[in-house]
This record gives C-alpha cells, sequence and structure tokens, in this order.
C-alpha cells in the first residue's frame, strides 16, 4: 500500500513555496493598477496541458498570474464583474485548509453561512425567518427561488412534473437572462415568460396587470413576477413596492433580480431609494461577486416563505439521515434549500469582507461608484461629439464616441475603440446597443476606481474617435 | 469622493496578516491527524455575528479553523467527502488575487478550464469533440446533462416548455438523490423516473428493456437511462456496457453518475475494470471534490454530443455580444454550456493538483483507498461479534459491530457507535440502512488514511460494542 499518499513530503519545502505563492499574489494585488488584461498569448494554451510537472509557483508566477480577466484593474468596467477584493485572500488560504462541504452536517462552516445570510436579510428587510442558501451566482438563485414559486402553486409537480398546467411568468423588457434560462430549464418555456412593457425604464404596472388579466381569462396560471433591481444593461430599478402591490392584489409570487442592484439598500441617497420595498418580495437574488467586490463565485438567493423553500427541494434518503448529535446533527442542513447535495464555502469570503473593512466601507464604495458613474455621463457630455444612450440612473453610464456620424458608422466606431482600449490596457468597456447603435457602456462596480480613471478613460475615447 | 476604497491602506500591515495566515494554514494541514472534529461549542454562533471587527486572522485561528467538518483527518470516513490537498492552499491565493470569472470572455483560466476537461475526458475516454463544463457538482452536472438529453429529444422544450409530453427517465435501484432532485427540478417529475431492479448490485438490463417497451406501449416518451459508476451507498457499479449496449438499441441517453466512481478509470485492476464502458455515455457527471480529494467545490459534466449540450443552454443577449478580438473574444463562452453566467475558478484547483503532484499519484491513492476499504473488511471478518453488510466491492466497507443481537438494538448500537467516535475524535463512520438495520459505513475517499488508522478504528468499534 502506497505510504506518501498526497501530503507533502517535505513541510517545509512545501512552506517555502506556499511562502512564494503568498508574496507573489499580494504583489498581484497591490499592482493591480499596472496590471491590466492582455490578449491571451497564442501558446498559452500548450502551457497549460496537463502533465508538464516542474516547479508549480514558477509556473503560476509566469503563466497564470498575468492572464487574468482584467477585472482587478481599477478601469475595468465591463459586463458587471466585481473587481476582487485583499480579503478574499486571506478566506482563500483558510477555505482551502478548512475545506468545508455545506451540504449539511454540524460544523462551523455552516454556522458561519447562517450568519452572512441573516446579515444579508436584515440589511435588505425580509422578515425574520426568511430562509436562505449562498449559491454561485443569481443564475442559480433564480432558480431556486422560481422552483419555490412553482412547487408553491402547483403542489404537485415534483412528483407529478409539470403537466399540462400553463404557468405564466412576467418581468419588463430587458430582464435578465438569468431569468429566460430559468425557466426554460425548469420545463416552463421561454413562451410562458411574457415580457412586460417599461415606462420610463420601470415596467409598467398597469401592462401587467392587464396581461395577468388577459391570460386568466384565457385559463393559465399567473403564477410570478420578476422585478429588476438594477437592469444588467442600463442599471434601472422597477418601482418594487407598486410591483409588490400588483403581485399581492393578483395573487403572484415576486421575485426580485437584484444581483447588483440589491446593494443599493447599503448606499446613500440618492441610490438606497432605488430598491424601497425589496423586503417585500417572496424571493431576491443577489451576488457577493459583483457589487460588494467578494471573489468569484459568491450569490445568495433568500426566501421570505421558508417552508416554501424547502418544500421545494427537501429530500434526504437514509445515507443522508440526520443525527440529534455528532457531526450528522445540526438541522436544517442547507441541501435541503437548494440543488447541490456537496457546497463549497462561500461564507468565509463575505465574512472575511465584512469583517476586515466594515459595512461601512461597502456603502462607501457602492455610493462612490454611482458617483462615478454620475462623473463619467458629466465629463462625455463636456466632449462635443460625445452623447449619452440614456442619463445614468445608478452605476452604469452608456454612450456614443461620435453621435454625429451614421448610426451604422457609430457602431462600427465604438466597437472599435472598445476593442482597442482593452488591447492596449487603457480601460475596459464593454457594449451594448441602444436604438440600434451599439454604444460604449460602463458598468461600475469597481471600488480602485478613482475620478483620474474616469477622465483619462473618456480622453482615451476621445482620441481614438478622431478617425 | 471616498478616496481609501476597499484595498488595504498599508500593504506591509495586510502583508503580515496575509503572512501569519499562511502560516496558520499550513500548520492545519500538517497537523490534521492532531485536529479531529469537535462539536460546535454553544457560542460559536454568536462569535460569527457579523459587524464585530477586531483582528481578523486571530479570529481564523480561534474561531474558524479548528470547527471544520472533519474531512480533513486521517480517520474520516463519512458519507462520500473528499480530504483537500496541499495544493488547494496554492491555487486558493492564486485564484483570488485573479479573481477570474469564468462565464466567457478571452483570458488564461477559460483556457485552462478547457485543459483540465480535455485531460478528464481522455482519461474517462469520451471521444474528441465532447464538451463538458466545470459546476459545483455532481448534482449541478446531472441537471445539465438530463436538460442536454431532454433537449435533444424534445426540441422545442426550452420555448415550449414541458407540456404534455411524458418523458420517463430509469435508473437503478439506490441511484443518488441528485438524479431525483434533477427529475424534479425540470418538471419531469419523480412519478417519472422508475426505479429498476438490481441484480447482484448491478441494474437488471433486461428488467430495463422490458419496462422501457412498456412505456413506449402505454404512450410515453422513454428519453433518458441513468448509469450509476459508485453508488453513494454501497460503491457499487452498474455494468456500463450493457447499459451502452441497451440505450443503443432503445434510443436512450445514457448517462453516468460518476460523482466518486469514475475515478476508478484511473485505479489499477480489479477497480479500473469497474467503470469500464464509462467512455460510451452521452453524459457523465463526476467530482473532483471526492476522490480526487480537490477542495470543495469542484465537479464536471461531460457530454459527448457538444452540438446537443450546447442547444440546451446556449442564449446570449446583446449585453454579452462577443467580438472577434479583444477581452470579449475567446469563443466558445462556457455560460453557453450550464446554467450560470458568472462562474468561479474551479479549473485552477484541480491543475495545481495534477501539476503538483501528478497523476500517478492519484492512480496510486485510489488504488490504495479501494485496498483500506478490503482491508476494512478483513479486519471486521475477523472480530467474533462483526459482520460485513456486503463485501466491499470498492472504497465502501459496510458492516455492524454486533451481529448477534436483534436488528433494532444492533440500530441503535451502531448509531450510537458512530455519533460515539464523531464526538471523541477518534473515528468518522456514517450510517446506512441494510435490510432493515442501522449499520456503520466507511466510504474511504481520504488520502490520509494508513493501514494504522484502519485497525485503530475498529478496534475503537469493538471497545464501544461491549455494552
Amino acid at each position: 500500500m502506497a505510504d506518501k499518499g498526497l501530503d507533502p513530503q517535505d513541510w517545509a519545502a512545501f512552506r517555502a513555496e506556499a511562502r512564494r505563492m503568498l508574496e507573489a499574489s499580494i504583489d498581484q494585488l497591490e499592482q493591480a493598477a499596472e496590471r491590466p488584461w492582455q490578449p491571451v498569448p497564442e501558446d498559452l494554451q500548450a502551457r497549460y496541458e496537463i502533465g508538464q510537472g516542474g516547479d508549480l509557483v514558477s509556473r503560476i508566477e509566469r503563466d497564470v498570474l498575468p492572464h487574468h480577466g482584467g477585472n482587478i484593474h481599477p478601469r475595468f468596467w465591463g459586463w458587471v464583474q466585481g473587481t476582487g477584493l485583499a480579503s478574499d485572500l486571506i478566506a482563500g488560504m483558510a477555505g482551502a485548509v478548512i475545506n468545508g462541504n455545506l451540504g449539511g452536517r454540524d460544523h462551523g462552516a455552516v454556522r458561519m453561512e447562517r450568519a452572512v445570510i441573516d446579515w444579508t436579510r436584515a440589511k435588505m428587510g425580509m422578515p425574520e425567518g426568511s430562509s436562505g442558501v449562498l449559491v454561485t451566482g443569481t443564475s442559480q438563485a433564480t432558480v431556486i427561488a422560481f422552483q419555490a414559486a412553482r412547487v408553491k402553486v402547483l403542489e404537485g409537480v415534483r412528483k407529478d412534473g409539470q403537466g399540462t398546467a400553463r404557468l405564466v411568468a412576467y418581468a419588463g423588457e430587458g430582464v435578465h437572462n438569468a431569468t429566460l434560462k430559468a425557466v426554460e430549464l425548469l420545463g416552463i418555456g421561454s413562451a410562458n415568460l411574457r415580457k412586460v412593457p417599461l415606462i420610463n425604464g420601470r415596467m409598467d404596472v398597469d401592462a401587467l396587470r392587464a396581461m395577468v388579466a388577459e391570460d386568466k381569462a384565457a385559463g393559465a396560471l399567473p403564477f410570478l413576477v420578476v422585478g429588476t433591481a438594477g437592469s444588467v444593461d442600463l442599471g434601472l430599478f422597477d418601482d418594487l413596492d407598486a410591483l409588490a402591490d400588483a403581485a399581492a392584489d393578483e395573487g403572484l409570487w415576486l421575485h426580485v433580480d437584484g444581483a447588483f442592484g440589491a446593494w443599493t439598500r447599503i448606499a446613500e441617497e440618492p441610490y438606497r431609494s432605488l430598491s424601497d420595498g425589496i423586503g417585500r418580495a417572496h424571493s431576491i437574488a443577489l451576488d457577493f461577486h459583483k457589487w460588494m467586490y467578494v471573489g468569484y463565485d459568491c450569490g445568495l438567493v433568500l426566501i421570505s416563505d421558508e417552508a416554501a423553500h424547502r418544500a421545494a427541494f427537501a429530500a434526504r434518503p437514509s445515507y443522508l439521515e440526520g443525527a440529534d448529535r455528532g457531526l450528522a446533527g445540526g438541522d436544517p442542513w442547507f441541501c435541503d434549500y437548494g440543488i447541490d447535495l456537496s457546497r463549497g464555502n462561500r461564507a468565509l469570503k463575505v465574512w472575511c469582507a465584512l469583517e476586515m473593512n466594515g459595512e461601512d466601507a461597502f456603502s462607501d464604495a457602492i455610493t462612490d461608484n454611482c458617483r462615478m458613474a454620475a462623473l463619467m455621463a458629466e465629463t462625455v457630455k463636456a466632449q462635443p461629439n460625445m452623447a449619452l444612450g440614456m442619463e445614468a440612473v445608478s452605476n452604469v453610464c452608456v454612450f456614443t464616441a461620435r453621435v454625429d456620424l451614421e448610426p451604422e458608422a457609430q457602431s462600427a466606431l465604438n466597437a472599435e475603440i472598445a476593442q482597442s482600449l482593452q488591447e492596449n490596457g487603457e480601460a475596459v468597456f464593454s457594449t451594448t446597443r441602444i436604438g440600434g447603435v451599439m454604444m460604449l457602456r460602463a458598468a461600475i462596480t469597481n471600488h480602485r476606481t478613482r475620478p483620474a480613471d474616469i477622465g483619462a478613460a473618456v480622453a482615451a475615447v476621445a482620441r481614438l474617435a478622431e478617425v
């Protein structure tokens, strides 16, 4: 029988290697501003091929650290990506040597997860006794919330399947793709997700009520309305109080996609008010890895009706029977609140972030990101040929580099500018279409961004727009 | 505007803290044998409450590291849990400062994920061109595989929902709960998962064929058969070649639940042969965090029909449009192969594990775990009043401490012994029922276990059985 196993044979040598890795890791964080994204070298895939062995830490320093996705850089505003925290490094070390499986049982990590969930629940204004479970992100949280909503209205669905009931869900135009993917996955069907028109960027609640009435009259079973707290494209917010009223009147489950926007709850005004009413939702999906800056991946679903949550997922066979004491104790087990039976330790990252920095530092950073989007909007407006795609409402700024060109030429130019700035490392914008024009889009969920970064980036756009 | 942000104000001080965390983390690994699970102190939950601040690393050393779930200990064999690797610590540090979002785009981490997937595909014997995506674990992998199988047979399901089609899936008695939870989640319904009887611990393939014929005759749509490579309870394996033949004849999608047992592919004989035929599956779900010992969470779904995989999940709206170059390049994007749009970096843990230790070390450890289960079985048989629940086939040993007692008394005693050994830190068994008797169960996916651990644990059981 093998006697060496997989632990280091020489702990002192391993310790030395690990120390080198730590110093290189801190350097990466400290020098984030000097390490923008860079195009992937052609031979990188070959360097990653399994089975080469050699000095692992040197390989990581040479082949891995430089080729990150760019989102640690102060001028990264592409898509909606968080930027990571120094506390993630602490959590990464501790988490690796705990190696927790948070599916269930009784150990510290599950207790910590409860603390993180309850803190978040309180911040969102959801009632005590609500349940929750940490997941990879809002996509997973959405699936879990929708299944809870479905089981609530269609009790036999776990056993009998969806069957002939035509469930209908509602969401505003521009709803995040995660909602679409969830109704597809559950077998509800995207055709049964009706898009409600927006008025001034918010779901038209009267239109919603009319659609529900129409569907009920047609024999369908309206069951779910999805409110948006921070639209991914433009950073817009539905009127969640109005949605909660409508949901109550119509007997719908109100789910709020708060992937990033839910965190306006801890921002200063006028941003905090954007998510007023969120605590009245039946479920909220949100991410820590976006606007709480915590390392990927880390999201949460909160559900106000604990029994409905549990009813949608609980099922433990004999090999997972709990016990009144010992390691198999510790009810409730998180595996009864979601899809996963084995679960990694996400709570530790959140806990380290909050305990190292304090909640106020997050409030400041989130508020500041909104102010940076406003600053970018002002800076854009001051440029002769630039124009906003819309006014910045929260942390998103969308603009075109040359409003004087034809739409097609604008689109081509904006796309070209986005790519060039990515390639030369100056800034990362993503793009989106507004009124048929592909525009530059900055979604600022970046605690490293300073006013000078905004100025430099808009100046770089102006320079490249001179064609 | 806030000028300090969330990066450390004093990098030297942060570096000192991080170094303390590293030394404590390595100590935890090096002293794993002296750190068994311990009952959770009553005040631990209060110690985790958010907002206390203070010296983070000291709090982690005092309140977090000691309260792990026990699975780092050499005599932990509860459920099927992996035991973690020193390489996880390296990956944890590097991963934290890369902070990759592997949903898509073009950066090193997605290239590394492709390398890890392709290495695994080859080891499983699946054809080149098969697709895959890393996920939290087999539960997620199962959902993804089943949705691909469903979309393949019911093309309109993403748009129209499941509707009136009565899809039927098949699995052996004792199939893992992940399969049940997946058919429930997708809206197929657990009543449409038919349990096929076992013969000598393997699915009765003739019975399967008869059930499929019966269901077809009744107008249902049989679409999926789930083979098991390593049953969670007993470590049993279906005859995967026979299942592949039957699946081909009957037009079924063959999915293999190989959560841990798939890794017998890299074990020595006679264990390797247990999973013969696995490469003929349409999909395989497996975990790295169990029998590859990699830190939680980390699993993989492999699908031989890349087009079917993509057809089940791809959907990118305008704000996620790809590009021919720049950061938005790098097709294909992993978000088109699963549920999650934001994705953490799981590949790095696997890559570090393999590159630090080499594949052979894993082959040895896996083979050795099976030999340890056999050794435990021999040791149990040599005890006067102990008896096996079944012969050890792979890495699982199930036994009763006192076969001379009535079934009810046996169950109570075995449960009591499991709890006592957990509480006193001697060993962790879980329990399962065989023929109505609750028995002790060791699932050995632990690279730290040595022959002396087996002897000590069985001796401890014998001691506690003297009542």
